[in-house]
């Protein structure tokens, strides 16, 4: 065909994956293509480049918990000496902030692709055949894109539900949320997810009425205990949290509000609602609709709908990798994309044969009391290992902070779930505080530390961090986990 | 002698060491006595049970840090779209519920003592022989203490310039700052020390006109690029720094002011300023005058006065020992004195033939730019083995929460100090941000973390401890080492 462009690798997807791999190959000297498009939302919203985590994702969403978190912080104030009053929250304030850094990062994206000499095309991408792509722009223009090496990074996006009356034209996701120019005011948010805990978290610690609905199990994927604990916190912070409930129907009232009717599915008892805003936070769906997979041969998993890899990250079709939210079997998170991407691009680039290392993968839910984690959680090792073979170390204590304030600290809790002896390995490691303290730990989970080993750690004192290294109090021993003292 | 009471272990000071030691011999079965008297500081200050840590070191000093933290983010909140304004900061309020929280755990550590049947005697000691103490309490009353085993733990208190006209009569240190009812007011702090900038950078924090003056080098003892940029973040948020000056002179006013003159060194100019507090941090003392160590024949570094001691914490008299700061050689640190008084307990009870390591002991400095670090600084890994067999990794980088209120991040920086090829052992670490950041990579470097290994430990986004998984420039590289995007 005519007019076509040939690049070394081709990437779908300006997202952090797509992003990493795309500049990483460029800097190893190959010709490199990303084309990204951002389909709006149901309900318009659209944004530039970078993908979810820039602009809908954790970006946004941490900005928005930090102001949360800074209402409490002016709650503790005056205990700690201050003259200062609470007065209310403007959301157009906050959100005008939030989206003029990400629009900063947007434009951050696009120099850096430019100073690396990566063709950047603003098109929808659908393949033609193994190597060769149709990008269409707003516009209707087609451009063709050849490749030896295609790389799908197309994320996911979240997921309406199909059965609900009004789900659709009433609701918004996160897609939305943080590019509102006006207050959501009393929201429900639907959904067991991190997603639907740190959304419910953030609008509470901002003062609006925040209902969250939740079917089954919250956090199902994590520690059941430490999900508990997160959730307990949030029920005693205001966050009026319905169990057990599905949504039935949305309707719009005369004054713009919406009815939200639910059924009770313990009781089959129906129930309603008035809200101003219905946040659906029941997933994810890869997006892989527009892609046209057929035509190149790329196979998904038919239930998840994710594109199926290997180890190298190739898909059915060995030139064609997938990478991120749209591989089958990947943790959806920002820096695993990255590292893979930066991973396969010097694979491809015949610079390494190192394969992306998933397992014992850190991360933190960004709920009002930050919850991080690596490794295991207790039921997952209790079912690999036998219960006789794991030995869980506990502790509840008091951050040094919220003694002053008199802040409740019922829910701050460390575990670390480990293998017994001979070799006590300890893989697992969650704190019920603070998205920063965990990484470090991490980097020693990879080392292969042991429960001795972390017992050697010397402390940093007055920190939550410390704790950890103080935990020696078995569950298995029954004897009483609060800490005490100094 | 009639009334001599005897204990298999004898603690002298009721500090973080002593206390971890007496608490952990008696759990092992033995019969323990801990002696401990606070001498009030020459302007009259006294406080509890529990050593320097809890009544003049970390615990007041971090709650006073925090308060200053928290002006920070009332400043910032506004951006967040929080209505709030700034009022003046009430001294008095802050050290009413600081000095309450200390009081508490002077309560818990006597409770702690009942409970685990060490008996606690509020006497101060002095030997008699070498198994034998007396205690004289505050009303004159004496007791004869023996013991098989004593261990001496009496820490060290701030010291007073000898030569300096007024200095004793007007200057207060650290022993008295936290138990201050009114405010400090214009504060002129002396001293390079951590103590001296976390002071300085607290009082700056809450408001008050605050002056460091430095004879010569701060942070002596740790990595000097991060000293700097922890005194630079200082003068950008307030503090004054007079460097090369020396005091000479503190005179009282009418007003009750204190008039102090100072000399320039470098150009040998007086000068002279008016404050109302005068706070001298230049160093510690061991707090051996009154132990009689002669009669027993303890020796000490006559330079240092410190207790010299082997690796079994053993003093010159085998079955006596000493541990944390009075200690030579030893980290002034809360965390160390615990861990060896415990191992100390646990080896006079034949549980463990372990010793204290005292090396990659991580600690934190809480000035307003909290710095961390565990490990060898640049200059003495440089001066160890060699620029040659050195690599450094660095990174500016801005954090998140930093963004919507403009925060300066100019003095926001990591490195890390690595052995090169063929080892790669990276066995030193600094972050300019975050006490808890530091901690998991102390677990990390335990564990003998290579630099391969940080590299192939996935981040937490969006924190600031990922920015150490991501440390990709090198010093010798001479790449720009400012993280960009996201």
């Amino acid at each position: 065909m005519d007019g076509r462009q040939c690049y070394d690798l081709l990437v779908i997807g300006g997202g952090s994956g797509g992003l990493a791999c795309a500049k990483e190959a460029a800097q190893l000297g190959k010709k490199v293509a990303v084309v990204d498009y951002v389909e709006p939302s149901p309900r318009g919203t659209r944004w530039g480049l970078g993908g979810t985590c820039v602009n809908v994702g954790c970006i946004p969403k941490k900005l928005m918990h930090q102001a949360a978190l800074l209402g409490g912080m002016i709650r503790d104030a005056p205990h700690y000496g201050w003259g200062v009053a609470q007065a209310p929250h403007s959301w157009a304030t906050l959100a005008d902030a939030v989206q003029n850094h990400v629009k900063s990062l947007n434009w951050g994206h696009r120099v850096q692709l430019q100073d690396r000499k990566v063709k950047y095309f603003n098109v929808k991408a659908s393949f033609v055949d193994t190597h060769t792509v149709c990008g269409v722009s707003k516009g209707g223009e087609e451009t063709l894109l050849s490749a030896e090496h295609i790389v799908i990074a197309t994320g996911g996006r979240p997921r309406y539900p199909t059965h609900i009356e009004g789900a659709l034209e009433y609701g918004i996701t996160s897609d939305d949320l943080f590019w509102l120019k006006e207050s959501p005011g009393k929201t429900l948010v639907v959904g067991a997810s991190y997603v639907a805990l740190e959304c419910a978290g953030l609008l509470t610690g901002l003062g609006l009425d925040t209902t969250v609905m939740i079917r089954s199990v919250p956090l199902r994927a994590f520690d059941q205990q430490m999900a508990s604990l997160v959730t307990e916190h949030m029920a005693g912070h205001g966050t009026r949290i319905l169990r057990g409930c599905a949504p039935e129907k949305v309707e719009k009232l005369p004054g713009q509000q919406l009815r939200v009717t639910w059924v009770d599915l313990t009781s089959d008892r129906k129930d309603a609602g008035t809200f101003d805003t219905v946040l659906w936070a029941i997933g994810r769906v890869p997006e892989t609709a527009s892609l046209n997979l057929e035509k190149a041969g790329v196979h998904t998993n038919p239930v998840t709908g994710k594109i199926l890899v290997d180890a190298q990250e190739a898909t059915s079709v060995p030139h064609i990798y997938a990478i991120g939210d749209v591989a089958e079997g990947r943790p959806e998170l920002t820096p695993t994309a990255i590292m893979a991407g930066r991973l396969l691009a010097q694979r491809l680039s015949g610079r390494t044969s190192d394969l992306m290392d998933y397992s014992s993968v850190p991360t933190t839910v960004f709920t009002p009391l930050e919850y991080g984690c690596v490794g295991l959680s207790e039921e997952a090792a209790v079912a690999r290992h036998g219960e006789e073979h794991v030995e869980v170390y506990h502790a509840f204590y008091k951050p040094l902070e919220f003694t002053v304030p008199q802040r409740d600290a019922s829910q701050c809790y460390i575990k670390m779930v480990c293998l017994r002896e001979p070799h006590s390995w300890c893989w697992a490691c969650t704190s019920a505080q603070h998205g920063e303290v965990i990484q470090g730990f991490a980097l020693g989970i990879k080392c292969g530390a042991s429960y001795q080993q972390l017992m050697r750690t010397v402390g940093i004192h007055p920190t939550c961090a410390e704790e950890v290294a103080k935990l020696r109090i078995s569950k298995r021993s029954g004897l009483d986990p609060t800490v005490t003292g100094c």
